[in-house]
């Protein structure tokens, strides 16, 4: 269609520069939209409360390999990557849509296991299917997840209010997702190499449940209520930390600083990454899918969160001139590249 | 996976059959949810005005064959259908979401191109993008959109709500958009023969339009506003017109009358379906993706919306007992059957 006209290649533009250039002409015009595309969901304004909408669409062979997710663990992964989005708000994540497409060779059976995954991660997290859309599809599995929430208008938290002097805060630990995927993929080859070696993963628990069931942070967000700590600025850990820090100080044109040496790693993530010839840093950095919340408190709520263990302070917001620096181990200064996940160019593509 | 068990094929349930399969466990808990799956959009309480949700998902090769869909159309159309869902609960559209997968073949004017048909249907209909995802896909195009708006509690009409003695109404007319499809897929036929063979297409507009690029009909919610009828029941004609009457019959417990000689053909409709044998009527019982509205009122607003050329009084609804009837124009009586469109089974599959 055009063949003759000279075209821009998506890959080079990567995801969030074909975003960037397909939404910058969108107009709000709807006064209940207070919030559009930009953050994790978007937020609407419907008397009192403020209503949180974010969607996310995982396409077989592009966010999963049907030759070691089992599908349970799919549909309630499919689930939490969503809710993760309305938590990032501070929001109440209340109800969800569930469009499936399904090729033909799938039996009613293997589509009960994925629904069985979705139930389940609803019911954990009192979120309702509300609607969706099935059919078939002639090119694999494709699941795209709506999820609805609210929140008091004062409650809503932004990625671009940061400001200079917040501490810079993640919860759990980061990138054993990735980690696990490593692992996934390694055992995958050995397989099919010879079938009749069953996949290692002895002791390797804690990174594959990483990786093929992330569980959103709605007990952070309880958390952080329950000691009348409300952020300045939050997102959810889906493309790397690196990635998620440059939104935040991107969006709230502010700069940072990020301890290496604060970076939580579990130590099996450490372990594995070291198997893997990989940094372990740069896995937490650039490996996405931790499902993590990042987040920045005011200096003056210190006090409040210094002993608290289910998250860690990893660095602080600067003015922008002084730019989104990493400082290593060993005290040398970097600046903070985003090589997050990109779903245009898969690490393992 | 499922090699050694016993299997449910999924094409022997069809699209409903599998949607209830689904759902038929879904417990609704948030206090939020005033309806969930079953309607043309889910329902949501947020004090005062109701939210109204829905979604629907897009398939390369199950809904759309880019040899003879302009990609703007396409847009176009994703956006339409989702936003008829909205209209069906007589309500107003304010917001979609959109998902894109796309294949790292499709260049950026491509892209471009989708989002100019997408960008034209919300400008004319006053809907905001708030949000969405767009990710590669090795599978073809994928779209999935979102459609958020609200409506007054008193206003909104569901599909369960018919009373005995309701008349049958429908807008525009039917079966266009099936004898388009019918007229792109003989022309891309002949053109996979011969591709010297120019698309004999002349004088069809209106059904190519029908197929390519429909229009949801918000002018008919604001018609029956401005003449002070609210329907009894409504849905929107996406899967065929015996589909649709059966579910506002089906969900109301309610039986009715259609009458052959009222259902609202265009003469092009009728004059293509000929030339390919096929009966006009089944192109309009079976044929789907007309969106148009399908609605019920009561006896007593005769008056008002008897003159009104926009829509059609088809029959009317009758006791559950009585059945859901066509009465042909030779007067004999047949059960109504959905043969509806079928994503499972595609017609031209």
């Amino acid at each position: 269609m055009f063949d003759n006209k000279e075209t821009t290649n998506i890959q080079q533009l990567g995801e969030f520069g074909l975003i960037d250039h397909l939404t910058k002409n969108i107009k709000i015009k709807q006064p209940t939209t207070i919030k559009g595309v930009g953050d994790d969901a978007a937020v609407l304004d419907y008397a009192g409360k403020k209503i949180l909408v974010s969607t996310d669409m995982l396409l077989e062979g592009i966010h999963f390999d049907l030759a070691y997710t089992p599908l349970k663990h799919l549909g309630y992964k499919a689930v939490q990557v969503n809710l993760s989005d309305i938590y990032a708000m501070n929001g109440t994540a209340t109800q969800v849509t569930i469009s499936l497409g399904l090729s033909s060779k799938f039996p009613l059976e293997a589509v009960e296991e994925l629904y069985e995954g979705i139930y389940l991660a609803c019911e954990k997290f009192d979120v309702d299917i509300v609607g969706g859309d099935t059919t078939a599809s002639k090119q694999g599995l494709v699941i795209s997840v709506t999820a609805l929430g609210y929140a008091d208008e004062n409650d809503v938290v932004y990625r671009n209010t940061a400001e200079e002097g917040d501490l810079l805060c993640v919860s759990g630990d980061l990138g054993g997702a990735y980690t696990g995927l490593q692992l996934l993929e390694r055992e995958k080859l050995v397989y099919l190499e010879n079938p009749n070696i069953q996949p290692d993963l002895e002791g390797k628990d804690y990174i594959i449940e990483r990786q093929l069931k992330p569980e959103a942070r709605r007990d952070i967000i309880e958390l952080l209520k329950s000691i009348d700590v409300k952020p300045t600025a939050m997102i959810d850990v889906s493309d790397g930390l690196a990635s998620e820090i440059l939104h935040i100080c991107k969006q709230s044109n502010k700069g940072c600083n990020l301890y290496e040496e604060k970076i939580p790693l579990d130590p099996m993530t450490y372990e594995t990454a070291r198997e893997f010839n990989l940094d372990p840093t740069v896995c937490a950095l650039s490996g996405g899918e931790d499902y993590e919340l990042l987040f920045t408190v005011k200096q003056s709520d210190y006090e409040k969160i210094k002993f608290k263990m289910d998250f860690t302070i990893i660095g602080h917001i600067t003015e922008a001139s002084a730019g989104c620096n990493l400082i290593t181990k060993s005290g040398t200064v970097h600046a903070l590249k985003a090589q997050g996940w990109n779903a245009f160019t898969p690490p393992n593509a």
